[in-house]
């Protein structure tokens, strides 16, 4: 009998019922994560503001929460929509941008963990620095290899009882008991800005259309980007054709490809 | 003797004379919208804040309206804009984005509506609700069929003595009297993010070039989208490289492809 | 013995240690001005905020300061960041969009001038109208050639103790004393939004990499992003194709091509 959540049949059942995902994400994000997540099958809106935040997280199967631009206006919408995600029981994915470089984004990270976020996903230093470990990230470039960041995923996730995504060359994926390495994507994949941004948002719909099933749902949204990513990046001559092909190549697969060429190792 | 307002030869008096449109956008779209109006001939700028969106109203040609990723302080530089176009008496086009979501969106759009659009461009749940029906939109999709809205567009215009388009598979427009189809276009257009906000854009700039003829500017700014539209998807393979073959597209159509090739079905 | 200072010596150096450069742009230049960066070797941080600007400016390489979609609360933060680099010793670009327009950023810029940039990017209308003149500038486009605002920008120059360069088909550098013009790009390059945005930080990043030579770093930014954009021109059809085609061309450039294509004119 089939597994009923292999990446493939939940990009078939994301397709099937297209979920409305929240995205508050950053001013370099908004249109290429729009655009993955209309490639991937999955219907975003972009809906930021304290004056609807929250009830527009009511209404929405899934909501993602990025930083990387942050201030004081967006994180009060931030809040609003967290809380309302959780009082509606819907999931809710954290992307914690370059968190520890300023007071202002600890705190604010700090203030969203208290929200229970049902995913936190991030680079390599975002995660250490999350566990309280001392990264090396620049801005928000990740300078951390991911293997580096396991063990803090794991105490992470433990710590907050969330699922965490440390992505970079291998991904690797805890609900703080199981874990598994995602294999795949292109060198590439990093000289084209807020790509990782773009996967929170897809984590989001994968978290939404199997709200059940969050590591699942994660791991399924990270194969996907990396079958994606790794096809992708064989056609490309650089980061500009890398872009495009990444959305013709994310549209056209489907549920037969992408299970047939994952590469995921469970722990 | 040759209508002086068909599509291709407003093209051509845009091209001549590049309009500077305001375009009061969301977040998604100020960079695709900004690439559609520099492509198409006319010279967009993006000015939204309530210190200098009515003053720079004034120098403009026309004004579009855009209530994507809304917040209190952008609706304040929107009123102060729309405010100005009509004291300088410029043509102004409303984009009423998923204004059935929240009520925010709906105060907002209320309030907006007040200030007399010459046009209002939206996907067919959109002007469903707006006429008062009950839409299937979710989030900022369409669920409905363009059809279905044709007769809500028509009270629509009638009711606000404004000119009302209705964009999908095949486009709408009406001024409460006379009506056309525009046929055209690609399966692949709502794919693409924010497409349908740089068309409210382009509306505005075929408006400043004949603000006498809203009607006529509006069906040229969607014939010339659903020529471009459909020649890119010919040889576009997904979403991704759409969005650039569009844009070349776009940039090199002149006003006897779009004559030869737009299909308008006057009602 | 090979000068240091080179265009293709400094593009190989920024790329040996890719600097921090914050970057505050504008909503439209986001996303293409960190992907320039990322393709040329460059690290960005779009980080604008009040709460955060100074903070984040002190641990950056080089500011980029874009007032392209400026607000009060954008200001602030442009403000205390600039305020910030002068006190840390780093340098930063001003880059003064359609300051001519409104009295709003007339204002603006006024106040920035006065936290002394290290370097001044702007095109044509811009430069003369901020030395004082009558520009033809219409929004955020140019109307005037590069050719008349070379007195211009060694006044403003000579003035404020920084360097000015100005954009167009052929740029101009100066610091005042000397000057020097870049040849190269491509006709479609003004068709495609937010590419001098992008300079603009491309030009942070080579101050950063030679905070000591700001008038050797600023020709490097135009130069390379001159002859990327002559290679990319003649393979491109159109804006689209020239976008990915940049990126592309960028990314692959190396220290060898850049200095044997670049075309600089010592005056």
């Amino acid at each position: 009998m089939q597994d009923p959540t292999t990446p493939g049949t939940l990009l078939t059942a994301m397709r099937a019922n297209p979920p409305l995902v929240q995205c508050i994400t950053n001013f370099v994000a908004m249109n290429i994560a729009a655009n993955v997540m209309l490639a991937a099958g999955a219907s975003p809106a972009m809906v930021h503001a304290e004056e609807e935040a929250g009830e527009f997280a009511a209404i929405s199967g899934a909501l993602t929460i990025n930083i990387g631009t942050l201030s004081s206006g967006w994180l009060a919408g931030m809040t609003s929509a967290a809380q309302a995600a959780n009082k509606a029981g819907k999931p809710w994915v954290l992307d914690p941008v370059a968190h520890y470089a300023t007071s202002f984004r600890r705190k604010a990270v700090a203030g969203l963990l208290d929200l229970h976020p049902t995913v936190i996903r991030g680079n390599a230093s975002e995660i250490i620095a999350l566990a309280g470990g001392t990264s090396r990230g620049q801005g928000v470039d990740s300078r951390d290899p991911v293997e580096l960041a396991e063990e803090a995923a794991v105490l992470l996730a433990q710590k907050h009882h969330t699922v965490v995504a440390v992505t970079g060359a291998t991904d690797f994926v805890t609900d703080g008991n199981k874990a598994s390495r995602i294999e795949g994507g292109s060198p590439l994949m990093p000289q084209v800005t807020a790509l990782g941004c773009s996967l929170t948002c897809l984590v989001g719909a994968f978290a939404a259309t199997r709200p059940d099933q969050p590591f699942a749902a994660t791991v399924a949204a990270l194969a996907v980007f990396a079958v994606a990513g790794e096809q992708a990046g064989r056609e490309a001559d650089g980061p500009g054709s890398f872009s495009w092909r990444f959305l013709d190549t994310l549209a056209g697969l489907d549920e037969k490809a992408i299970d047939s060429e994952a590469r995921i190792i469970s722990l």
